[in-house]
């Protein structure tokens, strides 16, 4: 029960115009044919080694076992058949040993896999992540040392951020980086939640720590990446960051026993304390976090299509659920002695249903809509058209990591109801779905610094350049929609709505230019979900108008695939009626200048 | 950290005038230092024996061990101590071995125990309203056999409904009871989802079993109610329903394994299989189903007191943690050298916190004033006058159940994101409120079956009396507020909110009269949920002009206390800002008579 292959082409094919992407110059060497076969495959993979083990991996969590992190057999198996097919480096380019696919293509797979199994492709995700750090930023010896061994499996991947002082506030981070002469440093202090910290499933972790250099500026502006291999690097020139050398001084304070996503451990470490701990500096001193962002955007669209992922196979398997339990009756229907039907026929199940539906395909259009902008930005040959995107990307990924985190949770609440005690217990998925996602408002930046993000820094940037071409870009969709007289009513409720989010954006940066800071961003968590549901309005308009074009063409079309895309108009009317007007009303209350939550003092809670 | 004692000594006495219900001759042997003293035993053993052992009894779940059902000795040690305390019996009459307190204050202190171990409680609440079904419906013989010992803890309580091909559909159960000819029956078939099926924690467990009698008339009308201990009663006249007589053919199928809630053991349960099964009729043949609803609506606003009780202790710890944990600075202050302060400072972390004591608080005093409903009509001396109570009480039990069920799990989720990480671990009591919570939206009845009951039955019941009570009420207490100029926005807007729900009320009855019953009840859920959410904002306002006039006082008072008494107007007004809106929305959702859910085919999804 993963997401259906149906809407996956759907929406990369027909709704984000992936052949057109195909044909530029920077996807030369990939077509539609090798785009399908890296989906099939993905999807076989998929079914056969990663969704089977995902319960036991929730059950028989990470745990300690002769001083080392015992896992599941079967996490090393899929990890390591994922490897061996080439998706560690799917989205890399193929001089650096990748597949050189789309990004879109590569966060499509990870979504499929995500609805399989999310907390051991996180292991092969975060390995991405770091992988596509060093080959931006690392220098040729660097990328030759550890690029090759990410990308084949033999060394995975982390992201050392946070430390137990200093979780969302990274300026008050403290892990010292001391040169040692030699152009190397010397690594220490602790670092607090990291996934994939210690294991055996790979025979090196390539670290990635945020660190201070002794006389650099306070705060954010200090900090600098690097590179910290868990056992040394023996042999440099072979590029053999995946071997076993010595040990490298970083240590396991102990793992951290989560609610869910149990699959994939995580850790507290220490650096230096056992050992001296070298670290290799990426690019230039204190502009790490530059660097570590550029991972952590693409990390934050990821989480996004994790929570997806979570949301779309819980969604799916309450749909199964539904069409094959018996319970009950209409209520028109008094005679006990009637069949029980289908509970898909009660009007509740249909709404929980139909609500999953609309979140979770809204979640995988917006997700997928901004990979798409990772490759039209890599694939743009102006500089200003990069900017353009670039401003467009860093607007959208706070509201494509937080909204499916949100809704997403939501739909796997709902499909828990569906399934009623059923659905309570640990004999069916939705427990565990529900369990793990509940993780994707917090890490890669809660929910309220993605608000603050958001409006305090994406909306202002350029004076609001980014909103402004979001909005070009909606109305964009809207003319284009306008040419579907069933979906009049969404383009005028989609128009309003984008004119009170812009509205409501110049009076809240009004506010803050005025200096009452605190005030315009009292509410900015509102403003992100108000936000978010306007966005995946747009984007459910854009399925609609795709999809009411293809119902009227007259070409036969098979009666499934007639019934997909009516589900798509279905959905997207659901979404104008019950959701958007959840969003205006923030728009309301965040036009009111709410200041309740200053008012109160502490000693009122 | 359970629900401080100044808000339960607020809601009980200020708000719902305990004293004046003292005063009557139902309670005259019950005066308020009793009361208080039970409220003082209440969290002395709450603290002392619940709430240690909450985590443990999460974690060593109930297991077979050699065919019995292990349980930690640390519940057995707590539910031994509340029986010990005349807990179980708090409510029922002296004459019949209880304490003669009002039901609200037994309510009181179930909540003090939610709060402190859900699900260890969830024994002995049973076993109340086991006991309370006996008392009410039972015959003297039976209460002799059964209720002593219920009361003292020999014999704990079942309610078996559930079977499974019959969930939420009691018209489709199938056990049978045969009678042997001596008035006695034989029991069989399956019952599922039965909390406390089976457990050594007592002597003998007492199920309340629905089954039908062969002949009887088909669905709900052919439902008889039954008596069926785990052992047959040796002595009858000894009143000996907790010794340990033969096997009375009850066999444990198998252990759910749930969520949460683990502390408290769910079976499935099969009667007569090994063994012949005999029950005892309680009451009338055909009519159990009434006698079994006496119990479940007192269990239902259980429900809610649990959700209250699970929401208010994430809430307070979490607001105990925002208040002590350091990180991050005002968005106005940009010196990293400055010190980190409390998160509790965040505007995103107050929203959080408003929200959540506005949604416990809120919970709180619903499902109080329901129980306090419970005693008026045990107290009140006129028919007319009973017949109007229960009309009421009837109309706001599935509120009481679901309302909180709902926005007290909203409530664990943001306690949760208050602590970040550290709050998605198991070090910290969140994530475990969290899942426990998340039964609350199921079990006696689901928030969708809630919705049918309200909107399909308690509200067009004698041509909508309850409903005409339910404004009254509201109206009497607009009126009061109205002497506190503070509050007249609140009154405007809560009028105005009970007019548009009596609007819609009378335009969906009228299409479900006009024979649509499918499109008048489709969005039933909806209904429930913004009616929940008036009736909640009912009860701040009612606690909000409490807490005003008390503001207006020239006493002095102590800073606490008025601190309490501020914190009552701001999380009224929040609710009033925040809350309210979204029920008004949905009454212009259900006043469209949005058809989305029957227009949209099984094969769309």
């Amino acid at each position: 029960m993963l997401i259906p292959r149906r809407d996956l082409d759907f929406q990369l094919f027909d709704v984000l115009g992936l052949d057109e992407l195909l044909g530029r110059p920077r996807f030369a060497d990939c077509d539609r044919p090798a785009v399908d076969a890296v989906l099939d495959a993905a999807y076989a993979l998929a079914a056969a080694r990663f969704a089977p083990h995902a319960a036991l991996a929730d059950a028989a969590e990470p745990r300690l076992d002769g001083g080392r992190v015992w896992l599941p057999d079967e996490t090393q198996a899929a990890l390591a058949a994922y490897a061996a097919g080439g998706f560690i480096g799917a989205a890399l380019p193929r001089p650096l040993g990748g597949l050189g696919l789309p990004f879109v293509v590569s966060q499509a797979c990870g979504g499929v896999f995500a609805a399989a199994n999310v907390a051991v492709h996180s292991y092969a995700s975060l390995t991405q992540g770091a992988a596509n750090v060093i080959a931006r930023f690392g220098t040729d010896a660097q990328r030759v040392r550890y690029l090759a061994a990410m990308l084949d499996g033999r060394a995975f991947g982390t992201m050392c951020l946070s430390e137990p002082q200093a979780g969302s506030s990274l300026a008050d981070i403290r892990t010292r980086a001391t040169p040692t002469g030699d152009g190397r440093y010397r690594i220490s202090g602790q670092k607090m939640w990291i996934s994939g910290g210690e294991h055996e499933l790979s025979h090196n972790i390539i670290h990635l720590v945020l660190a201070r250099i002794p006389g650099g500026p306070p705060g954010t502006k200090g900090i600098s990446l690097f590179i910290v291999p868990r056992y040394r690097v023996a042999d440099e020139s072979a590029g053999d960051g995946g071997g076993r050398g010595a040990s490298n001084g970083v240590s396991l304070i102990g793992l951290n026993h989560k609610m869910g996503w149990r699959g994939q451990v995580n850790t507290a470490l220490a650096f230096g304390d056992t050992g001296e701990c070298l670290g290799e500096l990426v690019g230039r001193e204190h502009h790490g976090l530059g660097y570590m962002f550029h991972m952590m955007n693409e990390a934050r669209v990821t989480v996004g299509l994790c929570a997806v992922g979570l949301g779309y196979a819980g969604y799916r398997q309450a749909l199964d659920y539904a069409r094959t339990r018996l319970q009950g009756r209409s209520p028109s229907i008094k005679d006990p002695a009637t069949p029980q039907v289908p509970i898909l026929q009660h009007a509740d199940v249909r709404r929980m249903l139909l609500a999953q539906k609309a979140w979770v395909e809204g979640g995988l259009a917006l997700t997928l809509y901004c990979a798409r902008l990772v490759d039209d930005l890599a694939a743009e040959e102006s500089e200003t058209g990069r900017q353009g995107l670039a401003l467009l990307l860093e607007l959208l990924t706070p509201i494509a990591k937080s909204w499916p985190s949100e809704y997403c949770l939501e739909a796997n609440k709902l499909a828990i109801q569906v399934a009623g005690g059923a659905g309570y217990t640990r004999d069916l998925p939705f427990e565990r779905l529900y369990r793990d996602n509940r993780l994707n408002h917090i890490h890669e930046g809660t929910f309220g610094i993605h608000g603050l993000d958001l409006l305090g820094r994406k909306v202002v940037q350029q004076d609001g350049a980014a909103l402004r071409s979001f909005i070009g870009r909606v109305q964009a969709t809207i003319t284009q929609a306008l040419g579907e007289p069933a979906l009049h009513a969404e383009c005028r409720a989609l128009a309003a709505a984008v004119r009170g989010l812009a509205a409501v954006t110049r009076k809240l940066v009004a506010v803050g230019a005025d200096g009452q800071t605190e005030l315009a961003l009292a509410n900015a968590t509102l403003y992100l979900d108000a936000f978010g549901t306007i966005a995946v309005a747009w984007r459910w308009l854009a399925q609609a108008q795709v999809a009411q074009h293809a119902l009227r063409d007259p070409r036969p079309t098979d009666d499934a695939q007639r019934a997909f895309l009516e589900g798509k108009l279905h959905a997207c009317r659901w979404f104008y009626r019950h959701a958007l007007p959840e969003a205006n009303l923030r728009l309301s209350t965040l036009e009111r200048l709410d200041d309740a939550l200053l008012c109160i003092c502490d000693e009122h809670f």
